[in-house]
């Protein structure tokens, strides 16, 4: 700690400081508590105060001095700072420090910086119809929703990288700190390039106690908890204060001079970085621990039992303000000690004196672009038909993500804002194209022997879905682009935080001033249908389950069958706003269909009928209901369609008179009707491609109770029969997997052949039933043999199989 | 780091050590590699070779060193010691290890301790029908799956929990010490009594890769790692070897010393707290950091390529064996390298020395009581009725969490080994009848004013849902009882955790000598239809599709409309083994329905028709088939229930001769039919209940279209209307997020009314319109008044308002 830069010299007066911060007090008091004499210009009576008290006081008073000491360092030094609010509901507190700044009320016309202002800022606060008591897209200047806990630290990492001038104040709660995720992000400073990205500056705010419990952190000793944050890379300033009635000057001057010996470490550690420094090792950032009473400059006690510094002060630490006029009286002295009458003129408007206090235009954190700006720069997006897989013919072999990823190279060295997120599955998942273009960014040591690693580079790896997730979001949230990549079954580790971020943009999509973001985008490969050597624990497709729960113009699911639909999948997903894209997307060898032209209509039409692949003589694409097919069979996701159209080949070898009709879906929502999702198709279409009343037989990736789920209001839907997965895997061969959860090609066309009027005693029967035990008994003693599948077919008949 | 106790004098000779880390290595790389030839009994020629090589090499030699240097000190010291391997793919070493122990031969009879069971060992490894490549249930001796990655140390922490003279010695791979799960348990010792409850002993295994990248903590300063140890509060112990091809034995040595000296802390720490230490802090624990190479042991180098020591060492060493005679040539005399022929005589067996290092029984880490013993001690179950709501008449107000928290705090009485978890959300929950009889375990500081905080307690509250959730398992998988509570929205932290649990219980169910475990069971409170002050963040009910998609034997889902049927769920749920339970019950004031009996009638039916609540004269409870009503109105969740009920009597003033069904699902699988759920209702028993042809209007907790997934296959399913969450959320009242959701009861008066043939102009639909219009301003305006809803129903008017 140091008393340098103390503002009583020639910066901003800790008065000013000292008035900007009991005016945030009072107006996070008030905001829980009035609901009228807002200004206390009169006694205060019960009729003044809200029928219901809800909201939480806690953490506020500290998460008002960290605003307060930032807009004096902003104003002195013109530094862009980004506020991350992590403690979970300290949301009063940003809303009364943005009304302050004067941005919420640009932003709320109806919310002016005046009286009227206040009684409606107060008046809304966790009331029906009014803002939540966290800070939310709704609160200015956020990035950060305070509700589900533990992503602060990990979307501030996401909002620095790439922006070097940029200091990122992420202010983390002491209950925060026990979670998983925020765990998981102490370390990322790792994945930082000092002079090409900007600062995270964590302020620990250790006030003690979380809902009902002291926290970890806040009981263990000082020389830990120092030891704690040296041993994770940082450099400790600690910030002491407020306890047994100090003078708040106190802990004014502390504070200044702990932000200001951070603000000047980052500056010394940017000027090294410019000056060729850190290729050994990364700088150790500075890290502030503000340690403040729980509730501070609250009551100390009410009714002889200790408030102030226990968790009793988390939410409302005086209830029955209306009945009680002892409390009443309390809650009237408690506002009053912030002096009001010095804070806020005749017309409620903040004294001229917090304009020296107040940064201007965008370095106002509540109006920083970063946060607020939507898009920096659109993506350009090379061709997709360079990149694209020239098919000899239908049914060669390709590597859908491999083929992916030397586009996604394309695009990662056209646009330096696009970043590549994974949980060192980038080369598993064969994306190994990006390497063509940029490295993987790693700030520790980087030794002989270690491949594709560098200071500077646009890819990100660490073992933690949590933390790719949170620094693509930080990413993505502060007007960049960018991809995770994944494990499919694993991805359900990160469900909660995908449930938030579709919370986030539905919440946003009503907040007029939010312009919009960068889709967040999931390539979902290891999918459950190769796992040779993993089994059970790696299968488990059942995060688009959880997906498709969501509102559905957030989120878009699609399973491409091959390498060119997953081209033209991304490049869609590429060009979108506020989304949520989840695609699956298998890594291995597999048959490739569909050539770059088709896989672009295909792809714009978001299922097809395939007439190459089916067996309906007099087609006509142009009036599909013109012939009358037997059966119809379905697929979607990769493994499922080659199943499918092999069951076709395999009865038209049988029964080549039946009239087969084979359909892909690559956009999971086509299934829906258009009144429940945007990309659902009208009941008129649906029918002219599945028919109303023909037996469907549908190859699902996942699990199959989610395509009855999607389609239980269309008319063939009692004609529907779905195959996917069921829980049954192990550690076996592809086929043996298929064959498991009955979704092999045999089991498909045993099926079509059960469900078609007619054929219930055709000898077809029997002999695709003997096929099928025989290539179960063949591919068991193979594999026995070989560790692997027999090659099921080699040879393709399609009608058209060129394109 | 000491030379005390170092296994050269005394104790073990680090010799047979060598040996048997020898064998082990050479036991991990036949796993891999060899298909026949299992004892290098004639030169390795390329048909030994399996035709494909899978499987994990990279951590394996540290795994087989620890695991050998624990036997030591086991038979040293006899100190009950469990191995809980976190290290992802450690399969084929856990497997080698538990070989040698004699156990794996024990419990799978045709895999004898000879060279028949070597060669079958060998085969089965990452082989088709075979064992996967990581620990998993089939492992002897295993608590923790090491498929997905982050569960170890919590895993540890729940399995010492209540069994003092335990020592769990964890080994925590460096990928897996990048994700967020793992890193919540660092501290996990702060609810530890080193009195009461066992040691956890973490052995971080520093090899220095993952798949592709190198780990966070393996670069960087020892310093900082060692600070960073100090700083989560252990006592650091480095045994660093192997590279630059050092001696084996200097590296034994070290180890041999450092496992020494953490168990002799281990022991002072014991004995110091049975003499009353650790009153004001808990202990520094000791702490392994073992560093050794990735590979080691392996083929230093390949076709020129550094593989050991490099993340090439990863999976497969060495390639293209078969057809590679050069590596070929690298295998066999990397194999050689162990000198096989010291390690198994002319049968296979290993040598007699071995015995030596073979613990006796059920000293064995791979036959462990606590790992392989199922449930110690049944649970006793006070009665019900002692603890049930009493009500006085129907629709009386009751809290039903409040009235399970107390009967739940006598089942903690009972049983000493039945434990709570919760993120912070015990008291919030109002379980507060928890603390009758036991308090929150802490081992940090306890100042004055903390509450409920105790140096022993059965309840550990940390904000992390996955530290929570990962040490309730390790709990239960030791024999053990517990149950979570958490909020319902936030529960998806741990999807994840759930499947792998599910997963867990389904491979063991297959492994003959697991035996049964006490179920999981989550209480999920603060649920989405009471968030006054959250919002939409908090308001998700979408755990249960998750949960549905497992297998069916192992998941159960309950939604008690009241206080006395959750009682009897409960009662239900801590008799039964080996499943999953939800339960999701509201914590707030609701109105009450059942009479004890009542209630353990309707659980143990899971589903049935409410009499008293509708209007069908003549009823029949015995054949509901006799009276026929017009519509049937069922609910499933607390809230649902109530606008259920209400709108029945809504319609019923309205049109008195309406005949109207009131149905109650509790046990939500009874709507899946009985062959996909064993709770499933025959087809017959659903029609007898909600008719085949009557409209059926669902009153749902959660998303509807959870409800259609579970029924597709009912006759009555066209007929089928459901309501329920439709991600419509923001910060409200009660009344208005059923509003907006259209799940309020004018609501669903309506749907009724609409869907009864005949009603379409009845006045009556105008009425309840008008009605609807009405309630729903009254209610904006009271509660813009009163920051509340109005109470909407002072008077139920039953047929049968009492018991």
């Amino acid at each position: 700690m140091t008393d340098e830069n103390a503002g009583t010299e020639g910066g901003v007066p800790l008065e000013t400081v000292d008035a900007w911060w009991r005016a945030a007090n009072y107006l996070t008091v008030g905001q829980i508590y009035l609901l009228d004499n807002p200004l206390l210009t009169e006694p205060l009576r019960p009729e003044h105060i809200k029928p219901r008290l809800l909201g939480h006081w806690g953490t506020s008073p500290g998460l008002s001095l960290i605003y307060a000491h930032l807009n004096k360092l902003i104003v002195e030094r013109g530094v862009s700072t980004l506020y991350v609010c992590g403690p979970g509901h300290g949301g009063p507190a940003m809303v009364a420090n943005t009304w302050l700044d004067g941005t919420y009320s640009e932003l709320f016309p109806d919310i002016p910086l005046d009286g009227d202002g206040i009684a409606r800022l107060f008046k809304q606060f966790s009331f029906p119809g009014g803002i939540p008591s966290h800070a939310a897209p709704e609160t200015p200047g956020s990035i950060n929703e305070g509700g589900e806990l533990g992503y602060s630290l990990m979307h501030a990492y996401g909002a620095a990288l790439d922006n070097p001038e940029l200091v990122v104040a992420c202010v983390i709660g002491d209950g925060e700190a026990e979670t998983g995720p925020l765990n998981a992000s102490w370390r990322a400073h790792a994945f930082l390039n000092p002079k090409t990205d900007g600062a995270v500056l964590p302020i620990l705010h250790l006030n003690g106690f979380k809902i009902a419990n002291p926290t970890l952190l806040a009981r263990i000793s000082e020389k830990e908890l120092r030891r704690f944050i040296r041993g994770n890379g940082y450099d400790p300033i600690f910030v002491t204060g407020g306890f047994d009635g100090e003078d708040h000057f106190a802990v004014h001057e502390r504070m200044a001079a702990g932000l200001a010996e951070a603000y000047d470490k980052i500056a010394a550690i940017k000027l090294e970085a410019e000056q060729g420094g850190f290729q050994d090792e990364g700088p150790s950032w500075p890290f502030i621990v503000l340690r403040t009473p729980k509730g501070w400059t609250g009551p100390a006690k009410v009714d002889g039992k200790q408030i102030e510094g226990t968790f009793h002060a988390h939410q409302v630490p005086l209830a029955g303000v209306k009945e009680n006029p002892e409390h009443l009286a309390i809650l009237e002295e408690w506002l009053r000690s912030y002096r009001p009458d010095e804070l806020f003129d005749d017309e409620g408007r903040p004294p001229a004196g917090f304009d020296a206090l107040r940064p201007v235009g965008a370095l106002r954190m509540s109006d920083i672009p970063f946060a607020n700006g939507g898009i920096e720069h659109a993506l350009e997006l090379p061709p997709v038909a360079e990149s694209a897989l020239d098919l000899p013919e239908r049914g060669a072999t390709g590597e859908a993500t491999r083929v992916f990823g030397k586009w996604l190279g394309r695009i990662m060295g056209a646009n330096p804002d696009f970043r590549l997120f994974g949980p060192d599955e980038v080369l598993s998942n064969r994306l190994d194209g990006v390497f063509d273009v940029t490295r993987r960014q790693w700030g520790e040591a980087i030794v002989p022997n270690d491949e594709l690693l560098a200071r500077e580079g646009k890819v990100i790896e660490a073992l933690s879905e949590h933390l790719m997730q949170g620094m693509l979001e930080g990413y993505l949230l502060t007007g960049r682009h960018g991809l995770i990549t994944s494990y499919e079954a694993f991805i359900h580790i990160v469900d909660s935080m995908f449930n938030q971020h579709a919370k986030w943009l539905e919440s946003a999509s009503h907040v007029e001033w939010r312009k919009p973001i960068s889709s967040l985008t999931y390539l979902l490969s290891s999918h459950v249908w190769r796992q040779d050597h993993n089994g059970f624990s790696h299968q488990d497709p059942g995060f688009l389950n959880v997906v498709v729960l969501k509102q559905s113009e957030f989120v878009r699911v699609y399973l491409p069958p091959d390498a060119n639909t997953l081209l033209h999948v991304m490049r869609h997903n590429f060009g979108t706003e506020d989304r949520i894209n989840v695609v699956v997307a298998g890594k291995q060898p597999q048959p490739q269909w569909l050539g770059e032209e088709e896989a672009e209509r295909h792809v714009r039409a978001g299922v097809g009928i395939w007439d190459w692949a089916g067996y309906e003589p007099g087609f006509d694409p142009s009036d599909p209901t013109a012939t009358d097919p037997d059966v119809v069979l379905a697929a979607a996701g990769d493994v499922p369609t080659t199943e499918t159209i092999a069951a076709a080949q395999l009865i038209h070898e049988k029964l080549p008179t039946l009239r087969i009709r084979v359909v892909n879906v690559v956009d999971l929502f086509r299934l829906q009707d258009a009144g429940e999702h945007p990309h659902g198709l009208s009941h008129e279409d649906f029918d002219r491609i599945f028919t109303r009343d023909r037996p469907i037989v549908f190859a699902f990736h996942g699990y199959p109770t989610l395509i009855h789920q999607l389609t239980y209001r269309r008319h063939g839907h009692d004609n529907l029969h779905v195959r996917g997965f069921k829980e049954k895997g192990t550690t076996t061969t592809p086929f043996d997997m298929l064959h498991l959860n009955d979704l092999d090609r045999y089991r498909i066309a045993l099926d079509v052949l059960h469900r078609v009027p007619g054929l219930e005693s055709n000898p077809a029967i029997l002999g695709i039933a003997e096929e099928w035990a025989k290539a179960r008994a063949d591919a068991r003693g193979y594999a026995y043999e070989h560790g692997e599948d027999p090659p099921f077919i080699t040879e393709w008949t399609f009608s058209r199989p060129a394109f």
